[in-house]
């Protein structure tokens, strides 16, 4: 990478995405090339008999002798594509290929994209389990809320194997190892803070959750209509489940109260928050702007007030990306064989990602690069073991 | 390739055969390498989301920003795998991962197994459906007769796009180049020919067909209990309907009746033909016997009796196997964009093959080698043409 091909230098237009697009971004090739009678005979008749008859005598031979063990299918119903919404199967398929790419790329596992022509529930759970046999495991993607929390939870019901709806657990993950970081830095603690998630879609809800298993004491959820809490008789059965534990100050009103002595804000919606709003703050504030591609405040703007600002963009310091995650979540639970991730894996994952940070923390670097090679054999090798320490494997 | 490599004096093991399938023979990989925050921002967010824009506004531009146009889904319910039966989806995997590794090395096409947990044609017909958007042809394979018949029906008046039972119509077309090969040989002319087919299941019921359509005039069908005729009334729908074609001259009994003063004997059944009823065939006699890996009768006794033998097995002359069809089937029809593959495409791919043998023809070599890499081309430019004298293009 000469200097000139920096984003900032050289900005990507749209020429080069369509042209790099051309056919796709994915080929299947062989592990061992076809070039004589005697690869013929072996990879296809008759040798390849001798291969399905073994395991048709022991089926758990398949996990040895075929890719499906690790094989990760990202399926998706294109509801809630990136910010476009929903665009339908055909136009998700660019972000599910570039999904497979990161799993190939960042983990070493094969992957797939599923897209499928339908949005019903029944449908999509009845046709993952149609598919069961030929991957090992299933990367839900871009399905929309309050969808994707039923959907999520029937295919890890029905399906024997590793399932995450990425939007939810994969930012969850991210977040929460960014937080460690933020904390970390600014010698706070966890279990003290008082955080406002804007947003209760995917990943609001998600990223509630996995913060109050990380302990997190004060968590306010922002919806459209303000602050999701008993006061309200508009809500939704996931956001009737947060306002059952969240909000534990009984706040209502919106942004303006939320955020008034708060520490960390977290968005995670396209709603813009006003700058005064994080002006109010406590010292020592800690803002995670993660909409894109147009953060919730400037980063530049948020920085007057807070200790430390991160986005989900790549042209600011400390990006918050799935791909920090979701490679080696999925990586170690097949590494240890798991029937499925758990609460526990996902946390194993953020102290992982967070722990490659070490002695560069710095305001401005609260969690690695994407493209940090040490990440995903780090939380692949924390997730294994936490599978194992669960025991959920085979 | 060193001569101590050769089947003969080095027969495959199945220690080899098993090392060789340790992680299956597939794996996914990327057009271009994603090294880079700027390959990343172009293969993922934010760039992508362009390509995800323009296909919404226009969806046929999926065929060219994504992989689906040029992907063919292996499909299987693994009810009737090689000569092993039904052996279920999982044991099945191993076949479709060689399938998928010829496309790829004989075509330059993507290809994926998709192994189905149904047996239910309702259910496989509706998973496929559900799956459209996913790829952009389907071989199904493997799939027990007289099932495979309505299944394949089924999707292709689901699915707009090439659908091929390659046990079926890989099968045919083969056998039909082979046929031409043996006659061009002979001097003999096909619309003249009395052929014997031993065996009424998928690739039985589909080498008649095709036959009949090359201008065969009298072919009589053998299933275990005897010749398909009107004179019997234990006949399937698919059997009822060659019965009201096939045999001509209304015979009734067995492999002796049938084969007396026949031209050619094509065995696409498990079942043993003894040496007396090939003596009784016609002069310069064709005998196929294509059963693996025990053909119905062994080629060095049939040669005794006719001009020209062949078998499925790759340690004898004339090997008929589906890899000389199936990829350049799918190559012609998708890169012609076909709606559909018709009889007239799978002709025109026999043609194709047939056209390969060239000025090498003799009795020992009336098929190209299945590692002719001349074969697939020539096949699909075939194909493609004639998918277009057809008009069945988009």
């Amino acid at each position: 990478m000469t200097s000139t091909d920096s984003l900032a230098n050289h900005p990507i237009t749209d020429d080069e995405i369509f042209r790099s697009h051309v056919g796709g971004k994915l080929s299947v090739e062989l592990a061992s090339p076809i070039a004589t009678q005697r690869d013929l005979s072996i990879a296809y008749t008759p040798g390849v008999a001798q291969v399905s008859r073994a395991i048709a005598k022991d089926v758990s031979l398949v996990d040895e002798y075929t890719w499906t063990k690790r094989l990760v299918a990202v399926v998706s119903d294109g509801t809630a594509v990136l910010g476009l919404g929903d665009i339908g199967p055909r136009a998700s398929l660019p972000v599910m290929e570039g999904k497979s790419a990161l799993f190939r790329t960042f983990a070493g596992l094969n992957s797939i994209p599923i897209v499928l022509d339908t949005t019903d529930p029944d449908e999509i759970v009845e046709t993952l389990i149609r598919l069961r046999p030929s991957f090992g495991a299933v990367n839900l993607e871009d399905i929309s809320a309050p969808r994707c929390f039923e959907i999520e939870r029937r295919v890890i019901e029905a399906l024997d194997c590793p399932v995450m709806h990425d939007d939810q657990h994969g930012t969850a993950i991210v977040v929460l190892a960014a937080l460690k970081g933020a904390t970390a830095h600014l010698g706070k603690d966890v279990t003290t803070l008082k955080i406002v998630i804007s947003g209760a879609g995917a990943a609001g809800v998600a990223c509630a959750n996995i913060l109050r298993a990380a302990g997190v004491p004060d968590i306010v959820v922002l919806d459209s209509k303000g602050i999701v809490g008993g006061h309200r008789d508009d809500l939704n059965e996931f956001k009737s489940e947060l306002a059952a534990w969240s909000n534990p100050r009984g706040l209502t009103g919106g942004a303006a109260e939320a955020l008034d002595g708060a520490d960390v804000f977290l968005g995670v919606s396209a709603g813009l928050i006003d700058e005064s709003f994080i002006a109010s703050m406590n010292d020592d504030a800690i803002v995670f702007a993660l909409s894109n591609p147009d953060p919730e405040i400037h980063p530049e703007t948020a920085k007057k007030h807070a200790a430390v600002v991160a986005t989900g963009r790549s042209d600011f310091p400390n990006q918050i990306n799935n791909v920090l995650a979701f490679p080696g979540v999925f990586a170690g639970a097949l590494d240890a064989d798991a029937r499925r991730i758990t609460e526990g894996m996902k946390i194993a994952a953020a102290e992982a990602i967070f722990g490659v940070v070490g002695d560069d923390l710095a305001a401005d670097h609260i969690v690695p690069s994407p493209l940090d090679p040490r990440v995903a054999p780090a939380v692949a090798a924390a997730v294994a073991d936490a599978a194992r320490a669960e025991g959920v494997t085979r």
